[in-house]
């Protein structure tokens, strides 16, 4: 008889936001006339650009005359996105398009990543963390077992709290693959360059990979924060890095995102590079060439124009959020360069507990620390996507209510 | 330090059709006047419809404004495409749009629902055998290891030859996860409804599962051939079943596709549609909203009159080979419910050495059977998604330097 993955059944039963939008439904149903504020999921609100959007149509227009139809396009991006995006976002850093690979999301290649890796290497990830680096290596089998209040036992975590400002230390285990996440999600703090050249180099020492999430790159204002782990010296032989349109453009609906694995990336041999072209092209068939057209179209002059007074707006609201929150006495991190804001919940909650105060009391929709790991508890997630005049409204609720 | 996924090392070079483009590319540049006909890559080439088109293109303006944009959809799909497709591919079948999973591919799904079992199961192919499943086997540890002529110690290979119509067998071992996929990629031959019944019986007998590629389900003419799995007695115990909007509706470089796994799937009491829910909200983010509801077009009135007619005008490709190959002395296969054909080698030739005699002589290009498996050798796979122009010189050049 066939048998299942059972890593499967160790996992929580659900994606954490699948549980929030469970709580909120069911908040919905019972105050039906309430209007809700969500600061909760890392969704984006603003429209697409007008560039995109003329680029999409565009690029549907020719897909309905058989002179410009395009079928299977290469499964690792068209070359004129892969191109674009090593001379805009990797402009000094020598990366070339070969080294991009174009996929439907960053959660997809960071969930994926893990195939092109032994299942006997140790992982480690910050505590809090984006709960789908953890997720993935559990149904891959590298997280063992999972105990309450200590963890997966094979996971080392590397605790990010107020005492170290949100940024992982070396841990006492050398891990293999480590995941690190800047500007950070849930925390929403930025690295700075020489703490992130000292992963680099602790990386290339123990012959460790770093797993790079920079999907929050574009939301850096502090000068002198890298934008990409390749700034650092070495990082080229330890480092994988994702990047996302979701964030960056509002994408979060229209799927687009890039991965760079460097052709310096060799372990005993072995070119990384190679080895994700090659899992790319069996288990994928590329994106959508209307999808990469918008892409492309991020870049052009009126595009970055625009993207970039949406970002503006973002980070008008985590201002109003840092600000407001300050005032009323709360501490809140992050929120400076990155959309999301991170609060310590009123003495003697939960992170759940408040999760659940402020959704009955202000019908404010957050996410609690705590779902991102054992260290996120006490803190509490609020992000900048809302409209200004919602996240204005979700403020002063709070305050009213909490102080 | 880390060490990398060594099955990767285990897989030839390259994906089938890289190799093949390879080839193609350096004729063309010892050849530069000479124009090439394709009908190696199963790539459609008739442009999107209108209705398709503009579906796309209004929910891309719909995405532009702050009233209508759509940031993440649900991963598994929106509900309106969900509801459509239930209702119009699984009418009679009682499937539940919450069976339904959309994705961007059958290629990602194919090579990913492996996820979802055990390492330890024994897997049954087909031979000859569309390469992604057995590759994505080989990663996942799977396929043991590979010898000339034999192929993977741990794989099943199940006979599709002339004796036995091209039409798996039940193996000697008993294999777990079954890859079967009719209409047959690459043969082109479709199965008959009680041999689909005898093995649904046979998997529910044995407590396997059937993993059933329908991607060409749209090409099937012949009255009686079951266009889906669950037309068969008890296969929503046993199976899940893929389709595509690729082949279909033209979508190949629009990229939609979905996979049904019955609520009733279960095995050891475990579900394997919340399994797959699971896996795929923790892998992806769901497909881009334009690609959805352009897909939602297709099953329009105006839609499907459109689609039917491309069909048709590939099944009249496959006529032309077909008929213009028999006439000429071949012994051809397949083309009737497929859009592939399925050809005989002159004798005395390899596969591959047709290849390149038919590339050299004729400036065509088609797939050498044996890079689809041991018995896929002496067979060659030509396709009918070339302009009925090209398919006709295609078949008079071949007729002309072969007979």
């Amino acid at each position: 008889m066939v048998k299942v993955n059972e890593n499967f059944a160790k996992l929580p039963a659900n994606y954490l936001f699948v549980d929030i939008a469970k709580k909120v439904d069911a908040y919905q149903k019972e105050n039906p006339g309430r209007e809700i504020l969500r600061l909760g999921i890392g969704d984006v609100t603003r429209p697409l650009v007008k560039p995109v959007v003329d680029a999409m149509k565009k690029a549907a227009d020719e897909m309905g005359y058989a002179e410009t139809f395009r079928g299977y396009g290469p499964e690792a991006g068209y070359g004129f996105l892969r191109e674009t995006i090593a001379a805009h976002d990797y402009q000094n850093l020598d990366i070339s398009p070969d080294e991009i690979f174009i996929s439907d999301g960053a959660k997809s290649d960071t969930s994926s990543i893990g195939d092109i890796f032994g299942l006997d290497n140790i992982v480690a990830v910050c505590d809090p963390v984006y709960p789908v680096y953890v997720d993935s290596n559990v149904m891959a089998s590298r997280a063992g077992d999972y105990k309450e209040g200590s963890g997966w036992s094979k996971i080392v975590y590397m605790p990010c709290m107020e005492e170290n400002s949100f940024l992982p230390t070396f841990p006492k285990t050398v891990p293999d693959m480590i995941y690190l996440c800047f500007p950070n999600n849930p925390s929403g703090v930025s690295i700075p360059k020489e703490q992130l050249q000292a992963w680099v180099d602790y990386a290339n020492l123990h012959g460790s990979v770093i797993l790079y999430d920079a999907a929050y790159e574009a939301f850096i204002q502090t000068p002198g924060v890298p934008h990409s782990i390749y700034e650092c010296q070495g990082a080229k032989t330890c480092a994988i890095e994702f990047r996302s349109f979701s964030k960056t453009a509002g994408f979060t609906g229209v799927r687009c995102a890039f991965t760079v694995v460097p052709k310096a990336l060799q372990f005993g041999g072995t070119s990384l590079n190679q080895m994700w072209a090659r899992h790319q092209s069996t288990k994928m068939n590329g994106v959508s060439y209307p999808v990469q057209r918008a892409a492309e179209a991020v870049y052009t002059e009126e595009g970055q124009k625009l993207v970039r007074e949406n970002l503006a707006y973002y980070h008008k609201n985590a201002k109003i959020i840092l600000q407001g929150l300050q005032h009323a006495g709360f501490t809140v991190y992050g929120g400076v360069d990155s959309p999301y804001v991170w609060m310590k919940v009123p003495e003697g909650l939960t992170s759940w507990q408040f999760f659940d105060e402020l959704l009955k009391r202000c019908a404010v929709v957050g996410t609690p620390g705590s779902g991102f790991g054992t260290h996120g508890e006490g803190y509490f997630r609020l992000t900048s996507f809302n409209t200004t005049e919602n996240t204005e409204k979700a403020v002063q609720r709070i305050v009213e209510q909490f102080t």
